[in-house]
């Protein structure tokens, strides 16, 4: 089975578990990823008590929700939780009470150019009852009277996020984080879950592995700010962390999305940049940090200062379904996962062999000698030795491995092992890593 | 009354004065701007001796005008200095003599692919006789002799220059410079004198401020560079400037015109491009430093290395009644001179609220406990707080708003409000003045 | 006689000499060339014995080769060394058997795709026993035993390079490369010794010189590499060189083609941009350094890091003669020969006048009173001034003449003479070398 059928099978064991920034669904759906992940790590869950500080930020109550219906004059169900979860606002208030037409209107949200879809809607920060429905749902009521029930609660209990650290050959990090804050929506955000633990499987795998890689997840903003906050750890991580990604949407197979860090030239954005070089450009989007949208705001902001880049497929906000009922397991497809777990793989890989190298003799060294040059000299044959002739010319000490990609125009995964094979010649060295 | 009407008032009273670059007719104009800016500013004129060194220049006598004609063998006057006082080649000779009509071509100066106007010429360096006249007044002349009167005097006498300093909070300078020598035109250079007076009222009547404002009223090239050598003026210059700007031809109403430092880096010029981006693009028009001519050209030059920036309608060379007798009241008007006047209304604002800022908590700030932000969440939102947001993650102590500006891509204008909210909120704070 | 015919003369002379990367035909040339330079160098030429390790190389074995042919079965001679030397691989071993015609098409190699030319082939660093023909040739063999004769010897013996230097006022040196291991072909690579010996003629006979000018003449890659590493010449070139060129087909008339330094922007590509810019845009080509495929390669390489430009006409490997029997005297004009002459010349002179200007005086400099600006001003007399007026203003004592050439679009030969008259004028000091 690849990696794409096994990460769609735990998405649709993931889907139907309703999450909120807080709350059981958030702690369930931990409890599947760590028993899925089994050995390949350890598998960190924290509670932050609601009244926590974070940064600007107050932990807010727990929420929960056992159900919530409307039914009209005649106890018709108009709506129910059950039906789909995304019916209710997160973290409505309870409520049990009959209103007439006029004052329902006022709870109801609808997504009125997408009329068959219920839009997904929270209101963590004010209290609010309010249910969302389609929009010819809500042309259809009629005047009356309706009796309104939500059995949620809103109490003092705590946030949860989680982590998985696979120490490497240094302390240096790379970050991967997703949030866990979506309620029933495949490519937002199930799939960002399921694409951090099949890379977390992946890399435990790897035989050895330069860096340390860390893998967060928490609710979305609240809950990235409380892990960077909580234990200091942004100050660690912005010693130690060279580069780091976002997941969002990463499950359709429609393009690959990168979303820039801030500077946009960071090697989180070239090393992500240079992994897509292999895909087909007509399906490469690039997005420039002012369209952020996830975590990578937390990342990217001053005094954090971590230029973490964003990668999806179809970019949040920009793909129809977003945040609406539409977006369900039929968004998502086994090739989609497995075209963003080979993309992360070989950005994996472009940073794990990054270096700064320089060639160890001036002028070109003799390569026919060593079997790595034509013996035959006759026109059109220097083709076949052009990029590790261009390697050696740009290996000054200065540049690494992706810059020079950059510059030579041969995607970083083809120089592999090229600078592998001239560095067991002992024609270049490596001068640290970056 | 608004600006442009008082502005255009103004104009029409000094256009009939003839200015050169010394005389009584620079004196008159100053006269008329101290009386109409009353009690806005201290209005200092200087004097500057004939002989006097000014860095490469000698200051020239001063020249008089009171009469010059051309009469015909019959008596008849062809050309009369009452008519136009373009008439006259600037710092002409006395003459008073006939001479046949082959002797009197050379000394006559038209604009042949413009045979309807009167050239405006000058020849203040080496003494000539000259007339100017139409292509067509020219082709009219018969043979024959001509008895040619300048009654006009070249004497020791001295150069006028004039200046205001309005003093703000600090010591820091922002720098107006415009030229007072040239005769009955109105787009150049009623326009520029016109502006700057009303730039002063404006500036005065601010409630605070944070620059010094130095205005410079001079003849062009000879009168500036008297201005900077003077009393070492331009190392006091070099060391307070921030930023400045020359203005020539400001009064017309057709387009905006930024004639850019050398280097079109500059302050001056990230300003005024940013207050322009607010005007019509197809109206605003970029001209790099190589196409300079007014006093820019002295306080760019390697020395003074002011980076000044010119500012005008439509650009000194390029409009057809340039240098003509046909920039007359009617190319100037009320409406040209507001438009003239808010972009620098809106530069100065810009420059008084630039500031380099820094947010004071890391990761985004809470902003929808302080009503900042929409309480609900629902796709679309995020854009009406873009700004804020964006302005929340650039601000990383190193850049200053205008940069901002540039780098999101929303007018500095527009962000001075949403800076002064998250000051008041202690979101940001402000690091230095730039 | 001009330049150009006198260069093709010595390039028919020293066209029929047979050349490799060691042995009598180099030597032979060199002879030549030291004859025909007479008294404007001395022209030093050095031996490196078989074996001498240069950098990562080893000096190989001298060859000589005195005939070779092919034989049918009816002793038809297939193919003679005499009627071209391209016939033979460069340094084949010896060889005296009959063979079936099976074996002998393992020993022949064509151009396919130029079924009509003999390709130039050579095995340096394998011994190898082989023929080139024509596609056409092979085509026409018929099956039976051949006769194969190569009369030729590998030997201790040595490896042949060249030098002239022409001292300067200063130790900062230019330098020029050519290769001399390339049997009869005209454009590649008579032509690059002959411009060398020409320029060598021409800077000889210069009234003064601010630089030393270095011609190196040696195989190409081995040679270079010879010429670098012996004395450790690398080291003091490394301090000195300033700029540098490599010939390559610089014979015909085609087109004008540089091929960069690594960076594209050293001084050596300044400055040859700048002399092309005079010629016709559409006939001149910009190679980025990834295209190299001369000596350039040794002179860029990191350790040695002579920002090195390459010049031909035609480049190689672009123009379809190149490396085959088709690149003869045909190839190459009197025409083509003057215009590469003048576009180095042209460069030579702008490296000497290049320099880092300053003005002296703050402001404009007053240019009337020196005749060196109109005495009239009327509207578009400024053009006449402007390229003075705009080097006056961008003397800031840290541009150089190229730099500023560059930013005022004046190529930098219209500014040398202009330059010389400020400097004349005491408006503007040199401030050091470049």
């Amino acid at each position: 089975m690849n990696e794409g059928t096994m990460m769609y099978d735990l998405a649709r064991r993931i889907f139907p578990i309703y999450r909120s920034i807080t709350g059981e669904g958030v702690r369930e759906t931990f409890r599947i990823l760590k028993e899925w992940l089994g050995d390949a790590c350890t598998f960190n869950t924290y509670e932050v008590p609601t009244g926590t500080q974070v940064f600007d930020w107050t932990v807010p109550r727990e929420w929960k929700i056992r159900d919530a219906y409307i039914d009209d004059e005649e106890g018709n169900r108009v709506l129910s939780f059950r039906d789909n979860c995304l019916h209710v606002v997160g973290y409505s208030c309870p409520a049990d009470k009959v209103v007439p037409l006029e004052e329902l209107l006022e709870m109801i949200y609808t997504q009125p150019d997408q009329p068959d879809v219920i839009p997904y809607v929270t209101s963590y920060y004010k209290d609010r009852i309010g249910f969302c429905m389609t929009e010819n749902q809500k042309k259809a009521l009629r005047p009356g009277n309706y009796h309104i029930v939500i059995d949620s609660e809103l109490f003092d209990g705590s946030l949860t996020y989680a982590d998985a650290v696979l120490t490497g050959e240094t302390e240096e990090e790379i970050l991967f984080s997703t949030y866990s804050c979506h309620p029933s929506m495949g490519n937002d955000n199930c799939s960002g879950l399921v694409l951090s633990a099949q890379l977390i499987r992946a890399v435990a795998a790897m035989p050895k592995r330069r860096y340390t890689y860390r893998f967060v997840f928490g609710p979305e903003t609240i809950g990235i700010i409380a892990y960077l906050s909580q234990q200091d750890r942004y100050l660690s991580l912005r010693e130690k962390c060279r580069a780091g990604f976002t997941f969002s949407c990463v499950g359709d197979d429609r393009e690959y999305s990168i979303v820039h860090s801030q500077s946009g030239k960071a090697l989180s954005d070239r090393a992500l940049e240079n992994a897509l070089k292999s895909r087909d450009p007509a399906k490469v989007k690039h997005y420039s940090f002012l369209t952020r949208g996830s975590d990578e705001r937390q990342y990217n902001s001053p005094g954090i200062d971590l230029a973490v880049a964003g990668f999806c497929r179809s970019k949040y906000w920009v793909f129809p379904e977003y945040h609406t009922s539409a977006d369900d397991l039929s968004v998502i497809s086994p090739e989609g996962f497995q075209g963003s777990f080979d993309v992360m793989m070989e950005t994996v890989e472009l940073l794990e062999h990054n270096a700064v190298y320089r060639t160890t003799t001036p002028c070109e060294p003799q390569l026919g000698k060593r079997g790595l040059y034509p013996t035959v000299s006759q026109k059109g044959m220097y083709d076949s030795v052009a990029a590790m002739m261009d390697l050696l010319a740009y290996a000054n000490g200065e540049r690494d491995l992706i810059t020079i990609s950059e510059e030579i125009g041969v995607p970083a995964r083809e120089l592999i092992p090229i600078a592998r094979k001239l560095e067991e010649a002992k024609l270049i060295e490596r001068m640290c890593a970056q």
